[in-house]
């Protein structure tokens, strides 16, 4: 049998952050490798009776067949929640995904034929990279510092590159690096947006796990001509299991999102749109997360000591202001694939950095989460990875 | 702003059904249009109980991230199921999909690029022809009659056509037709296709809810090679709203789901997964399944009755032994589209059956659905609608 694929599959492998969690399912393992919540932090209690509530007031409608665009008294609510990042949104403007990573992939379909250009930052979300895989896309990677992408690489490419179709930026505490971009940096995107004509899309999950500092305003809160799509998720904010995410967009782009989430499974699961909604009623969300950020202010605030205490000096890492992620540069001559190996000796995991290269060639960087560790298991772990390293520079 | 989309967008558009369910969403409308279950049969209650039971069992485990390919238990008893319909299947050979649309969405991504042909039966599923267009195929419709596709047709299609990539069939209780497909033609199916090794995709949503008869082994159950790909789902047997579907297939087809299931939306709702496992742990589907059909046997009875009284004489239409839907054939000359704008006038509301046509060209057919009305109103709206076709014909 020797059955035809589509050539697009040639792109595809199985995530690497995926496989290595299958590989560190072992309970000893000390894991700063997924991206994954506090789940001690899930609102259980609140979950079994929202969940009651619905099926009590709506249960043959929660199960039943939806709109595609979602329940539109979260929609609603999610318009209302954009003005803490300065957008003026109507529950018209949202629509509910299957978790903003179904917001990627459609961005994909949407935009990419074979051999277009996707310009990211360099790093970028890995998540992204696979689903925008499916499209045969080029990768433009900019190079980026503590304020963003730098924007006179970012204009060299705009201006000399034909088939740029969408420039993809996670803004707050970016996966990988939990950089943050500043103001000035998102004006002038949006301004080169306009001069060349692209969308942008502004993927924001951490954006609301801020520690310390003021949030700055979204991209979108500059997008005066309806070009920057913005992807939300509650996966960070309430719990992922659900899958629940949102586009936020204006009508021309809203529209093409619609019509694709049509295709690819005709609408998210009614009962946790619900159950959300309702939680959103009875509940108070920034409370909740309030408590999230000051679980995880103190594991950001452990795991950077132990850094300072443990890690061989001169290393270049990010002290993050939010999010879940630290980023960890090694001298250019290690790689962070092979010191993966000797930590999981350890029982200590990471995700190397490489894979979040679209274009690859970048091997000696390595991304650390705090956000589901305790911080007695952060101290542990990082010691032991400092002694990894110390061996290994 | 002149935002260049994917090529592929140009051939998207809203589908004809969640259209027209938006324009009837008036209650006073007897409605034959969608393929919506009977509400008023969802476990309610149940499903109070298993949200609960999972919550307080593993709250934290279903509302935190999970594996792509699915809840282990719930795929083992999926593919204890597959016996059914012959097949002999492990967890492993089954994926948790967000509905057996996105299934389709998926095959769509695995196997066509542009220009590749896909065969199907013509009449065939509007939802798989959306999905599949997002890949821009070409559509090969071949000719059915009450066993399924015309044999010799699809010989000469699959001897002449050099870019076929899959064969896609709905061969029980089939949407729009109602028909099934004879034993025969399922085996002669998979002979043709091993000969000229062309991957079948056999979307079975319907044949679990036979009202008399015996139910033919699947598609899959003559596959020795390892080439046809089950797309199931719960949506008709259990409840929609909770987005749960599955693929069957062996190792090397799954895989490549898995993989495209993880740059999609990297894993289906843990929550529903869990309630679902829960439920068939706890009750008993099958019987469940039986009060479906007792309940839809009667609505598909009525509604056979009611034609035969109200309808013109010689006009053509299925009597289907199961499923949700009968398929009304006009004279040629007459347009089902103005014919439903007539309807809508008395209304009474149905789905003309040009779009299931990807190639159009056939505008005199329409479907009808027996599970979502009542028995009073199905007498009623068959009444009105038999006014319109004799004004009509």
């Amino acid at each position: 049998m020797a059955i035809k694929f589509a050539r697009r599959m040639e792109n595809l492998k199985a995530s690497e952050i995926r496989e290595i969690l299958k590989l560190i399912e072992n309970p000893e393992v000390i894991s700063f490798a997924g991206g994954l919540p506090a789940p001690e932090l899930f609102p259980i209690e609140e979950m079994k009776r929202v969940a009651e509530l619905v099926l009590d007031e709506a249960g043959s409608q929660v199960l039943q067949y939806s709109t595609t665009e979602g329940y539109l008294p979260l929609r609603d609510k999610i318009a209302k929640r954009m003005e803490l990042v300065g957008i003026q949104a109507k529950a018209e403007d949202v629509l509910i995904t299957s978790g903003s990573q179904q917001g990627l992939d459609f961005t994909g379909k949407i935009f990419l034929d074979e051999g277009d250009i996707v310009v990211c930052e360099s790093p970028s979300y890995l998540g992204a990279i696979n689903a925008f895989k499916s499209y045969s896309p080029q990768f433009v990677e900019v190079s980026t510092d503590d304020e963003g992408m730098l924007m006179d690489e970012l204009e060299e490419v705009l201006s000399t590159k034909k088939n740029v179709k969408v420039i993809y930026t996670i803004p707050d505490f970016q996966n990988p690096t939990g950089k943050t971009w500043s103001i000035e940096r998102r004006k002038k995107l949006v301004e080169l947006a306009n001069h060349y004509d692209i969308p942008i899309i502004e993927d924001n999950p951490y954006g609301e796990l801020r520690f310390e500092g003021e949030r700055p305003p979204s991209i979108k809160s500059f997008d005066t001509e309806g070009r920057v799509v913005f992807l939300g998720t509650f996966s960070k904010t309430f719990c992922p299991g659900l899958r629940i995410g949102w586009v936020c967009a204006e009508k021309p782009l809203l529209q093409k999102y619609i019509h694709v989430k049509q295709g690819a499974d005709l609408h998210t699961n009614g009962m946790s749109q619900r159950e959300l909604d309702k939680f959103l009623e009875l509940y108070d969300l920034d409370a909740h997360i309030e408590k999230i950020k000051n679980v995880y202010r103190k594991r950001r605030d452990v795991m950077m000591e132990a850094i300072k205490e443990h890690f061989p000096e001169n290393l270049k890492y990010t002290y993050p202001e939010g999010g879940l992620f630290s980023w960890v540069e090694l001298p250019s001559h290690v790689n962070a694939r092979d010191l993966f190996l000797k930590a999981l000796e350890l029982n200590v995991a990471f995700v190397p950095g490489g894979s979040f290269y679209p274009n690859g060639g970048k091997e000696n960087t390595f991304r650390l989460n705090y956000s589901n560790m305790s911080e007695e298991k952060i101290k542990e772990g990082i010691k032991r990875l400092g002694k990894v390293l110390k061996e290994a520079l």
